[in-house]
């Protein structure tokens, strides 16, 4: 379609949902896309995602200098604020009276399943209201669970987070040795954890062990990998996901922190706050200590938001992808089509090549992709092949050479 | 001293306490000093350091090529392995039985003040015993907390992944605004936690508060500092040592995990293990809650062995100190120096110059330097001027840009 042709009127650009490190290249990606373009106006960032758009906040972004827009788009986290809002009916009339106000006939929006799922709300409202709107959802989580998606912008520089994170406390593990517990983000899906598994560069290393939500957590059996492990290695390294759970489906998280008698908070949502607690990792500490011994030593960490945030720990595929997937989006609403969500497709994985497709909204709004099965070993651990799924995304790792024991 | 006439024998090197990303690179700096000279036989590593000794668990080290040396130096964590053992006088002469059966003349332990203090007992008895022995301590803490030192190998890398964690975490409160907690490592010293000032790029930038064990922690002033901040900026990010302690010298950590019914674990150096808990951060999450409001949102992280193993994010100043730090004790043994620990001077601070000084070992065995009161500010935080001192030993940080609050 000539693009000439195009909608006419102003845009509004916005992100949603937690932070990632490439979030800022999808921003960007959509702005240089559409600015300068006939027909379109204002390129407007609404700060805080939907909350931003019902309270007029707009920062304009169409008139910001490309180097300035480039070291936006290296920068960690969300640059025009998140939200966790999810709209209602009387909320999203509201944004059509902020997108009426504005004259806005393009709405992009940054982020994750929720967010895709705002997304078709308003895109319906729009609709049934006959206001004329190209509405697109640009993917966006550490999670990597958004259907229809070979892997989401986010992900890959998170998963290189946990792998660097891994390979460092796999060899302190090595060098004061014990149990170690690793706990990484992930509710319902287990991808970022799976992540850990890149940090075996040799027979001997951790993770030894690796949980993910997918499997239903069982305590007894799970004294018995980490004492096999002790035995075998004299230590053991496990990485665990936040949201691992019974076969009752009830979170070890949640059950222990009301078992401490601690208050379970929950986002509007409904999801149950996890991540910056060290309840889950310290109770799995306690556990093995009080059934392996009060001597063993014992540690835990919760990688917490240093996974979507931390400043220089970035894949450049990531990077890459992120802000081709916010480009794609405008260029589509640009040609023509009215709504949709961008995904990641892979099409060849040596060399590593990908296509953005669009697809409906409706297809990966509200919905949660989890880990395939066939990289699920047993219940405890992750298959070798799920390497071949991560090194094009996470990139080159930093170098790392053993000293291995031997006579002399 | 014609180092041709240095004392003949073999070499042992150790590594000892908690790993670091550069302790590596001294250790190949003990090795490819002295490989290869007059008088020198084999350069043994011993595995767990001192345990190593008596176990006589040793790899041979002089042969390792060029190369293969080059990748351990940049490789995180301790390669020999370490230990926290601290030998008493039966365990020395197991020590010493060991270096007579395998003739080691020089002996080289890298690690923090507890192996400095290690070192200088070994000394000790190796003069009683009319053993002539080369004993030197090369400097290595994260805490940054060894006397006579402008800064220690270790610190400046971990000190770099706090400022890293802070600048994307900075950006993930401002994104997400509420009241976000980090705990840090540091028991008695609060360099580590202070470092995280260096993500502080603009005005409004976290953290907003930084609290170290230099000072006495007052939960009620605690409260209103927060309360102060979430007025002024709408978000608190705050830096807490983990080592934290009140008045009376009590640490809050501990308080808490005795409080709420833990088993309170201790080294061997009788030091309280707090790393690897969320306890202090859930801890004064949870004041917060109780007392600013249940509906604020609060959130707290640990960073735990992260800070100190975390593969990919090294300050390359550190290394080449780390390594010239190795090198230095290894040319004074060969050159005739009886005994000693290697101290950093600042020479210069820009352009940035060290000098590697001998200093005594009783100088540095056992002492806890802590952070110079002139960087304190208040009971709160710490100074600007603070970044003179680490940018030099931190090295450049990612490039951050905002968008700012703007009319439209």
């Amino acid at each position: 379609m000539n693009q000439s042709s195009a909608l006419k009127g102003n845009v509004v650009v916005g992100q949603s949902g937690g932070p990632t490190v490439v979030i800022n290249q999808s921003l960007v990606g959509v702005v240089e896309a559409l600015r300068g373009q006939p027909n379109i106006g204002k390129v407007l960032g609404c700060l805080h995602g939907v909350r931003g758009i019902v309270d007029h906040q707009y920062i304009q972004m169409q008139d910001i200098p490309q180097d300035r827009l480039d070291r936006i788009a290296q920068t960690p986290s969300s640059a025009l604020g998140s939200s966790r809002d999810k709209p209602d009916e009387e909320y999203c009339q509201r944004i059509f009276e902020s997108f009426a106000k504005e004259d806005v006939r393009y709405f992009f929006y940054i982020g994750g399943n929720d967010s895709s799922d705002t997304c078709r709300i308003v895109n319906e409202l729009a609709r049934k209201q006959n206001y004329e709107l190209r509405c697109f959802h640009v993917p966006k989580t550490i999670d990597n669970d958004l259907m229809h998606n070979d892997h989401t912008p986010g992900y890959g520089s998170a998963a290189r987070f946990v792998a660097c994170a891994f390979m460092g406390d796999n060899l302190d593990n090595r060098a004061l040795p014990g149990v170690k517990i690793n706990v990484i983000m992930g509710r319902h899906a287990g991808f970022l954890t799976a992540a850990a598994m890149l940090a075996r560069q040799n027979p001997e290393d951790g993770p030894h062990l690796i949980y993910v939500p997918e499997v239903a957590f069982k305590s007894d059996k799970f004294l018995a990998d980490v004492d096999r492990n002790m035995k075998k290695h004299g230590r053991c390294l496990i990485a665990v996901s936040e949201g691992i759970a019974d076969d009752k489906h009830e979170p070890i998280a949640s059950r222990l922190a009301i078992e401490q008698g601690h208050h379970v908070e929950k986002d509007s949502h409904g999801n149950v706050q996890l991540s910056g607690s060290g309840a889950l990792g310290d109770f799995l500490a306690i556990h093995i200590k009080n059934n392996l011994g009060k001597k063993l030593r014992v540690r835990a960490d919760t990688f917490g938001y240093l996974q979507r945030s931390f400043a220089g720990c970035v894949s450049a595929t990531d990077a890459h992808e992120a802000r081709k997937a916010g480009r794609k989006a405008a260029d589509l609403a640009l040609g023509g089509d009215l709504d949709g969500s961008i995904a990641i497709q892979r099409v060849n994985n040596d060399p590593y090549r990908v296509e953005y497709q669009r697809i409906e909204l409706s297809d990966v709004a509200g919905k949660t992709r989890t880990l395939d099965r066939r990289y699920i070993v047993d219940d405890n651990n992750i298959a070798d092949s799920f390497a071949e799924y991560l090194n094009p995304i996470v990139g080159k790792l930093p170098v790392i050479e053993f000293l291995r024991s031997a006579t002399h």
